[in-house]
């Protein structure tokens, strides 16, 4: 597998000609549709200005390195952080659309066993289905406030598979929310990959494992985070995070994307202390936020969320 | 990123090698305690006989690239043919050992939709959590099923994630079945990576992307079949799947498989027809195994599980 060797200069450029060659869309009209009906519903509340609407992305994406895919690389990510940030966004009065990774966690289930189905419910004699009594407030509360957000119009979830399927999902989410101005937020949460295989390039068959090691040349995927800053949504409020495992460049490189990129803020993770607390990376500070761990399970995305949504109300207002 | 240069040469040696090198495993102790319990139940039924026990294997494994690991390479597999399987085999009167990929198809959910509990379940005011009627029969069935098997020590699960993990396991497991002699069988359906990065040549920090492209060699991960049936266990009766997209060279490489590792079967499917027709390669014949299409939602795992009991039977008789 060869990356391209002459890839085009700009990062508009390089994003164009990582479209052209993605594989298309399957669902792309169903999503547009989706779509269309929520921003609209958002455009405009009581009072005559628009609805605050935050895109949350969430979970990993994956790049496959063969056509009809056996194989892919994966990016490790449990979808909590995006997950709970939703919760806290809902809680906020935002509407949120909650671009996610399939199988990964769903807002206000984060507290579920794996397997919540097989786990927390048992069958009674009479036919019927009955919660574990150790489960009951738990399940109820998922299935209560996720009904209550999808059917009241606040809540929509896309999932995404695929680094192809992200990217694109992402731009009709960005050109949607065009309208919302600086009421729509970027919340970009998901762990997208950096290198893939531009499908040109890639086997169509499974790799065969026959004869010796695997050489693999992996491509950088473009910097859409530029892209989206500049041309997709110029004007919506825009987060990005960065996450390492060593915490010695963690704060160069946040530093770096929101100059680079141009975000409003980045939150700088480190992935051992992910849960405990995070740095809020804007052009004027570093604020450390930390979760209250007075308060049995409260999360770091609590003040987190209060303070984006903050920042947030000082943009629109500026 | 690279490989060991001077690998040892037999399949033993590097199994060895793969095992010394691998990061241990976490839960060792509790994973045997559950198998020596379930293969003591297993040991005698009234007759005098030992049970049937069966170790399916499901879902893929996964490669970290990283020690601290955010990136991985991912093999596609939903599990489905081992939930399947494993639903067939309990019915059949085995035990199942059910080795499978975290968050894959679980047995008796097959047909659920992918979040059952947000998508089959409603609240209701009185403040209890209700079935939609149109999910209530297959709700009921995987809760109902499931437990019965599990309680009843039919059914024992064991997650994986990572290639090391599933190795180290499935290691656990033939030594602990081979008190159970020929009435012991692996149906080796997991999608098992072939290539990984060892782990004393893993970076131990997340790869950086500032510059270029990325090359990474990835070394074969050690036919671990050859060592399951030759020493593991060696008197099991073993089953092994292969899984390609190109249908010219399957075959070739299911006879390869059954020669060269010593399966007594090799199960050949193809990526796009692999549930509506499967090919069973024993050193006599080839039979091709389909669904029976006049039964609406029949599985091709009903007819393939009859064909496996009905060697095993004649090979414990043999």
């Amino acid at each position: 597998m060869n990356s391209t060797d002459h890839a085009p200069e700009t990062p508009t450029l390089k994003i164009k000609a990582f479209f052209e060659s993605a594989p298309p869309l399957k669902d792309a009209a169903e999503i547009q549709t989706k779509l269309k009906e929520f921003v609209d519903r958002n455009s405009s509340s009581g009072n005559g200005k628009a609805n605050r609407v935050v895109c949350v992305t969430s979970g990993g994406t994956t790049v496959p390195l063969e056509k009809r895919c056996v194989r892919y690389i994966d990016n490790f990510s449990s979808g909590h952080r995006g997950s709970a940030s939703t919760e806290y966004f809902l809680k906020a009065g935002y509407s949120v659309i909650f671009l996610y990774r399939r199988g990964t966690c769903q807002p206000f289930c984060r507290s579920l066993p794996d397997d919540p189905l097989l786990e927390c419910f048992t069958s009674t004699d009479d036919s019927s289905v009955q919660v574990d009594p150790s489960h009951a407030e738990m399940v109820k509360r998922a299935i209560t406030e996720n009904r209550s957000a999808v059917n009241g119009g606040f809540l929509l979830k896309l999932p995404f598979t695929t680094i192809f399927e992200y990217l694109q999902i992402l731009r009709m989410i960005a050109v949607s929310l065009r309208s919302l101005g600086p009421s729509a937020m970027f919340y970009l949460a998901a762990a997208v990959s950096d290198f893939y295989v531009p499908w040109e390039s890639m086997t169509m068959h499974k790799i065969q494992s026959a004869s010796g090691p695997l050489d693999m040349r992996l491509a950088q995927v473009p910097k859409m985070l530029y892209v989206l800053r500049n041309e997709w949504a110029p004007v919506a409020f825009c987060i990005s995070f960065k996450l390492e495992t060593d915490t010695d460049i963690l704060l160069g490189k946040a530093d770096m994307a929101l100059k680079k990129y141009k975000m409003h803020m980045v939150v700088a993770n480190e992935l051992q202390t992910r849960k405990e607390e995070v740095i809020v990376v804007t052009e004027q500070e570093k604020i450390t936020v930390r979760r209250d761990t007075t308060q049995p399970g409260a999360d770091v995305e609590d003040p987190l969320i209060k303070l984006v949504v903050d920042r947030h109300s000082a943009y629109i207002d500026a």
